[in-house]
């Protein structure tokens, strides 16, 4: 009999054991190992911050089956047929002769494991900056099963008054919602000018607006200088320019960095952005040595760049090709990321695919045009919720590059088909024209997504004169002084109003009220509406007049990321 | 000076309206005149059935913009610079003269109205059986404004108690449901073996099974033989088998039929389909008359052929396209229809995009390939909801032809993804990598949609031994006897079963009882669980123990379409 051929996968998390999974499958007479450092498999880590806030209670069911069944080794073995060998590091891989050096964390024993075939998915580990007092009792992260655990406790125990969480990430931001739910004071820091990255300002700035009405604090461009705290224990946090935020607890959210050391040791290549360098195969610069999940770096299907994706959906894709690999030989490729991603924030919603404004110009699209789009994702009378679009177009192709949606509305499925249009390498006419499904329960007569194209293409044909609120705000502090023509209604305009010296004349009476309109008609006119749809009606309106230069502030009141008078 | 340019649009229900603002939009000087029959203009017809149900009260809210505004002839006059004249009938066209000759319904008083373009948007009308008793009291439709005023009084007197709704599609569904949240006892009649054809039968049954579970009655595959009535008013239908089903109101939902007279009569060609014939830019054989909506055929665009499709979301965007080209001459085409749609049905979605399973066979594609796939919609610690999905593949190219979902959890969002896809011309591997957005709130780290794909991708490479309901019931009645073999637990079992001669053993036991299963290596075996992700694990398991003939039924006890012991 032949030796059974071994596939030995380093991580347990997420990546590795789809990748086990799959291998075994594929290839029943294999024996696949995975070797895990924690004492937990397969944990829904993205789960965490809804446990923590108690949207959940049991903890088992981060790390179950969706029957209901714990992933732990006895699982794997009689379900999977794969050993899983937990609280167990690698120390070193040796690949002259094929085998890992293990050390089991409890006994401290030490071992050598064979190998035919190695799937490296070391993860990644929280970024930790070299600060003072980072080592206080009070100062943790939300990256573990540990680290959910102790958080939990903290909900649970109630003791804890306030919190900052450093870094307005994802999972910063999602932290901050989960203690808030639970009681705590919070308070979240961003060294940069806005939180959520994967959007861009004005959009973030939409949610840093709702986060703050919710009570917890933002703060923006401030810098972290230390952790301040008494007998071992935090009691602050302290920044840059000077302000203590007094706390008892302090989560770092600032990002991972994927755990390379034991591919590099190895001799195996790191790529330029940090993680391990892999193929289309997933396969290392050692072809027995494959590497998935947060560990290596991708490619961008949209750029054709490397970039790192760490995100546990695209982990469990990559598992999956390299398993298949591992079991069979080179024959499934994964084509890479367009950085789609999405999260909730108290009652918004914000996510991403495809690149945001700043993007596509760094990559070299020399004629990059953008629009927002707010409107509602389905009719009003079937209880309505706002979502803000805003469209990345490569002008020269018409391609769809990027799409960002904020709000309490379903901007999952909006960017779901967003990502599906970028997949497919659409262009705006091709989503003009879209066939979506539409009832009143879920979408418009014409589905938000497509609507954010009409205005696109209403824009790039020149019939739309769109300018964004932070250009416009840029034409106000340069102290130009456009006329500003507010069309709501008078009750809204009561209720809600920007405030920037706007001219209130609501739509249907636009016709008759010309004469409150500038004489010049070479004037800069700005118009715009809750969501500006009517605002584009007034512009139409006003060009068919006479006016030469009217513009739309592109998502109305709703999408202005600024400050309100009211 | 030049006479303004005139277009005239004959119907203001959805395209027509659309067509005549996009028109004035692109053509200030124009002259754009609506000819609306209706009293009401712009109405949200596919609302009907929510106002009918009592989802909301406001009846201006199905003839209002978002922001509360009746779109009346004013509104069209002021905000659109339309003019709207309702209650008016276009009785016939004069090519030759370029006039339409109307007849104001109120007056009597007759008129011509000259147009350089023209635009027909005269919609459908609802398809009438010729059977006795059609014109007795209590007999309706769900098509108009006052159709819904009808159904809602009877919502509101609350003194009917029984009601037949004729005909099994997406708007008898809608009126089943709305009638019965009235608190009228409903029964569905469908000439058809199934209700909703979009779907595939076994989907359709799905469907029908929770309507049924909700006490609506619903019997398929009779015919409506006609109404009973005393005094001029309704008390029954009559099926041709002979039942008489007791009643005091009748709903006719059974399709609806283009309105052509008016085209017809002018000359113009009507397709083969029944449907006004357009070309791309949707222009009529007359070059100086446009058609939109549903009294027009379109492209199917996975097919290639003439389809009609009714939709509304459709109606808009083809009114778009017609107003573009009649303001600015031929400058923007409709690609045409992939079918999709969408409808809720009590705490049930289903919708569909693309061919269903009988129709790619149908349309020359030698080789189709289907798969089911029952899964959440997110984690089931997220308050998950089950989503039923068939996906039809062309074998040959790999491309997605066609997917329906069914069930309580995010259709509408997967129909979206398949939509997109379908309109991307993606192939099943395209969609076995995809990148959508992921967070537990809004979906599971392998997307529903992606993880149908992998589904076909196994079946495709002959790892997965798929068999549907429907073929694996045959083999059962064809007096086949595989060994059944349901791998969920014990508990699951007691709860809910279907009762087949199953074998039950829990997929973890499955490695230690072998010598539980068929001796002979060569029997059939059928394996199952809840939704058959546990029954692929053991086919697998089954597989690499030697078992030659193991298959896993799709969709499990989920998506079994027949009853259940329990």
């Amino acid at each position: 009999m032949t030796q059974k051929k071994r596939i030995v996968v380093v991580g347990g998390s997420a990546a590795g054991p789809k990748a086990a999974a799959r291998a075994k499958r594929l290839a029943p007479d294999a024996e696949v190992t995975i070797i895990q450092r924690a004492p937990e498999l397969s944990m829904a880590s993205c789960g965490y911050p809804y446990f923590v806030g108690g949207v959940f209670n049991n903890r088992n069911s981060l790390l179950s089956t969706p029957y209901g069944e714990v992933r732990d080794p006895n699982f794997f073995v009689n379900t999977k047929g794969v050993l899983a060998r937990t609280e167990t590091e690698v120390t070193s891989i040796d690949r002259a002769g094929r085998t890992v050096q293990c050390r089991d964390l409890k006994s401290g024993a030490v071992d050598e494991i064979p190998y035919d075939t190695l799937i490296i998915a070391t993860g990644a580990k929280p970024r930790k900056p070299p600060v003072p007092g980072i080592d206080l009792e009070g100062v943790t992260t939300l990256q573990s099963m540990r680290d959910a655990d102790f958080l939990r406790r903290i909900r649970d125990e109630g003791t804890i008054k306030k919190a900052v969480v450093i870094g307005g990430g994802l999972i910063g931001i999602e932290t901050c919602e989960a203690l808030q739910l639970s009681g705590i004071d919070i308070t979240v820091i961003e060294m940069l000018p806005q939180i959520l990255m994967f959007l861009d300002w004005e959009m973030a700035k939409v949610l840093e607006n709702h986060v703050r009405s919710k009570a917890a604090n933002v703060i923006t461009d401030v810098k972290l200088a230390g952790f301040l705290g008494e007998n071992g224990k935090l009691t602050g946090v302290k920044l840059e320019n000077g302000t203590e935020l007094p706390c008892e607890l302090a989560v770092l959210a600032i990002g991972v960095v994927p755990n390379v050391e034991l591919a590099q040791t190895a001799g195996l290549e790191i790529g330029a952005t940090g993680g391990i360098l892999v193929n289309e195969y997933m396969q290392t610069t050692d072809p027995d040595i494959y590497a998935v999940g947060d560990c290596v770096e991708l490619l961008h299907r949209v750029t054709g760049k490397k970039t790192r994706a760490p995100f546990g959906d695209l982990a469990n894709l990559e598992g999956r090709v390299a398993g298949e690999n591992a079991a069979l030989g080179n024959s499934v490729t994964f084509p890479g990321t367009i950085h789609t991603g999405v999260c909730k924030v108290f009652d918004f919603n914000a996510g991403s695919t495809g690149l945001s404004e700043s993007r596509p110009r760094q990559e070299g699209y020399k004629n990059v045009a953008t629009v927002i789009n707010a409107s509602l994702d389905k009719p009003e009378f079937m209880g309505a919720k706002l979502v803000i679009s805003k469209m990345v177009v490569d002008v020269d192709s018409g391609r769809i590059l990027g799409v960002q949606c904020v709000g309490p509305g379903d901007v999952s499925k909006q960017v779901a088909i967003a990502a599906m249009a970028i997949l497919g390498k659409l262009t705006v006419t091709d989503m003009v024209n879209a066939d979506l499904p539409y009832a009143p329960p879920f979408s418009l007569p014409i589905d938000h997504s497509i609507a954010t194209a009409h205005l696109m293409e209403n824009k790039l044909k020149g019939r739309l004169n769109g300018i964004g609120p932070v250009e416009f705000k840029k034409v106000l502090d340069d102290g130009k002084k456009p006329f500003i023509l507010d069309v709501r209604t008078s009750g809204e305009f009561d209720q809600m109003r920007i405030g920037i010296g706007e001219t209130l004349i609501p739509i249907g009476e636009l016709r008759h009220r010309l004469n409150d309109l500038p004489a010049d008609k070479e004037r800069e006119i700005v118009c715009y509406c809750k969501i500006s749809l009517r605002g584009y009606e007034a512009a139409i309106q006003l060009q068919a007049e006479g006016w030469k230069n009217v513009k739309v502030l592109e998502g109305g009141v709703m999408a202005w990321p600024y400050g309100r008078e009211k």
